[in-house]
């Protein structure tokens, strides 16, 4: 697709000037951010990998990306293996009879059509499962819980996402029958958390769920009074087969080709159950509304490139398409908003030596927006990763997620969550940073 | 049944000595409500009236009141006429196809078998429906909105609970085809908020349903950008016809018959979404524990007698048989609990003027728990509805319902959602003023 020209003539005047003093002075954060996570979360709604949901959020991306005045707005296409839900219900048939609210992991195994009774042997976290013998968990369904806390930083979903991660395939791997999780998440609220799980080469997948925090609760006090528990459960997800997924791109041309590409990334896909508000519509809000902002400003030195990742949740394949295909571009630098809508508290770099400079500037920048800087210890997110692991540069902001895991890959992952006040303080750190990166004189991950 | 001798004596010793300044020197709180609450939506869970369901709850509350050392336990049945749950599903066709969260409102008519799909009228509130010509409602599925906001004193729901008592019946009798309302409640998650509905004599019932709050606000931006919005709606509840349901009694003789009995009651049913946690598992555990607090410091001059009532959610039937069948007793007075577990904050009276020692006493008791006395214009509560309506004396403790609507009738009203400290505070406030109901020498409303 051509560049537009006059280049963002349209949005330039209403915009503010960012510079490195921006955020002394900041304007009243546009809306530009709220109404693209609006929009999208509305017209389009839960937009999961490879259906058609998805294919209608790239047309939807294309139209608003080309309205804003970015240049090279295109959609490369690429094939995955696409897992779709089916129905689901699970109820205690003993000993107090009731259902439970439960919701399929992605590439969960089917249970029969009138689904399937178990007994269930619980255990209270991955490592006590672990510990069990096998002759304990064959032909069972197993329950297994964690102790998942909130924290700023998201650290404990490394802790205990193992549980919904590798829990089904060890499960599956040691001959249980089906298996049901407490969801990964710090709520508590009905709403179960969906998400991946995979199941190792040779073993075959296993009706594989998680319920919510307060029906782990109601399972765990049953499994405290010792009396034998029996489920019924019900999961008839099905794989489609390889389906059509795609990135979309669009661009800011830099006026110094030889100064490389600066890379924002999110992710277009969501999950099924809600509308991807905070994953990822929030991210995608913010990368945009920053790109145009830093345009309005002037043309940047660098060409800033904007990626809508596809098919994020479900294994990575638009970020690893991405990679492989543009693994020879002349990238400078990359950052990625993926982790909600909550502020942004600090700032982690992974910039070469030679650019100090930039990264005390931008650490200047963002002090008065309460920024701190972290330990210099950037590690990019899922749909950069092909480059982070070739070494590229990278800035971090990282945001509040201490709410995050409330609502992440549940029905409630809506757009009434998402707190303007909020969103508009990212998309200003976001804003003068990415302006930095874009101007900066000294050499990032550029060729020489 | 008979009563238990000696009477509570397993449980006494373990006691604080309720008197009239309990509240200086409160011990600290036992755990019988608390407990009394977990194990009822633990052990039974969802109890809809005329379920088996409720069934199993009387059963259990049987059992539970016995072993507490109550007196005259016995389960009181009636007849009622009884509606249930089917499938439930809705979408949007057009113009942003994506999947609703509804739940259907008590005695909600059915779709067909495959669903059905219809135009959307939509209306931001009743009285913009009512405004409306009946042409355009004719064979529209109607949706209503409403702006219920958080009241303490849980005044909105009077407010804004006609959009759901008397919207549907409203919108069949005006040949509607169907009707979805924004969920009459106060949070934002995705789990609709279900509810009685009721349609006029002769009016047909059409499928009625409630969508979630973040749904609604989904609803109504389309609304807003004016594009026709087409439905598909699945609703399949089903008549029974009439069950048996039941009132679960008990009691702590007064050491003076001509006192009469002062009613504390609750009800035991609860939806069917959730386990009825707040909704009134809560209450039920209030009025036990004080009772049995009460009956712990002494036989009391009056007779205390518990009324678990049946099927309160679904038209009061448990509270209407109970009426009916002691409209000759000689109640003296009657509280009831059943505004969830949020700590009481004021007193209200309805007590004869010759009674304004007793009342003064229990305001001073309750001071210390910081319940403020109101304007002496108790009413009750639905379970109490026909003593009351025949002029009983009454107490009210009120209860802050600041977040109780966010979970009223949702599947989200679980165990979890108890607050162990205020529940304890409802639980002392209770004692206090049960005590001095029960002993109080003044006439309240026995003969003379």
């Amino acid at each position: 697709m051509e560049m537009n020209k006059p280049l963002l003539a349209l949005t330039a005047l209403a915009l503010a000037l960012p510079t490195a003093v921006q955020s002394q002075n900041a304007p009243p954060p546009s809306d530009v951010a709220l109404e693209f996570a609006r929009d999208l979360t509305t017209e389009i709604g839960p937009r999961q990998a490879g259906t058609e949901a998805e294919a209608r959020a790239r047309i939807w991306a294309l139209a608003r990306l080309q309205s804003m005045g970015f240049a090279n707005v295109r959609v490369e296409e690429y094939q995955m293996p696409t897992w779709v839900r089916g129905e689901e219900r699970a109820s205690i048939i003993s000993p107090h009879p009731q259902a439970l609210a439960i919701t399929a992991l992605g590439n969960s195994g089917a249970t029969p059509a009138s689904g399937m009774d178990g007994d269930v042997v619980g255990f209270r976290s991955l490592a006590e499962f672990e510990a069990a013998p096998d002759s304990a968990i064959r032909g069972k369904i197993v329950y297994i819980g964690h102790a998942m806390r909130r924290t700023q930083d998201g650290s404990s979903y490394g802790a205990f996402g193992p549980v919904r991660f590798s829990g089904p395939g060890r499960a599956a791997a040691r001959g249980a029958a089906a298996i049901i999780i407490r969801s990964v998440g710090t709520d508590s609220h009905r709403n179960p958390h969906t998400g991946n799980t995979n199941f190792p080469a040779g073993v075959t997948p296993i009706p594989s769920g998680a319920i919510s925090n307060p029906d782990a609760d109601q399972i765990e006090r049953m499994m405290a009074r010792g009396a034998p528990i029996r489920l019924h459960l019900l999961l008839t997800p099905r794989n489609l087969g390889m389906q059509t997924s795609g990135n979309v791109i669009a661009e800011v041309p830099g006026a110094d080709p030889s100064a490389g590409i600066a890379l924002v990334a999110c992710h277009l896909d969501s999950w099924d159950l809600g509308t991807g508000a905070i994953d990822d519509a929030a991210g995608c809000a913010v990368i945009v509304a920053a790109a145009q902002r830093v345009a309005a400003s002037g043309q940047p030195r660098r060409t800033i490139r904007i990626l809508l990742a596809g098919a994020e949740e479900v294994g990575v394949w638009g970020g690893r398409d991405y990679g492989a295909r543009h693994a020879t571009d002349n990238h400078a630098v990359a950052m990625e908003a993926d982790f909600g809508a909550g502020r942004v508290w600090r700032v982690d770099f992974r910039l070469p030596e030679g650019a100090a400079g930039a990264a005390n500037r931008i650490t200047a920048s963002l002090a008065p927006f309460s920024v701190s800087r972290g330990r210099d210890a950037a590690t990019g997110g899922a749909d950069v990763g092909v480059l982070a692991a070739a070494g590229l540069p990278l800035v971090d902001l990282q945001q509040d997620g201490t709410k995050y895991f409330d609502l992440h890959h549940t029905p409630d992952d809506t757009f009434d969550k998402i707190v303007p006040e909020e969103l508009a303080q990212i998309v200003s750190a976001w804003t003068s940073t990415l302006w930095e990166l874009a101007n900066a004189p000294e050499r990032l991950g550029e060729a020489e």
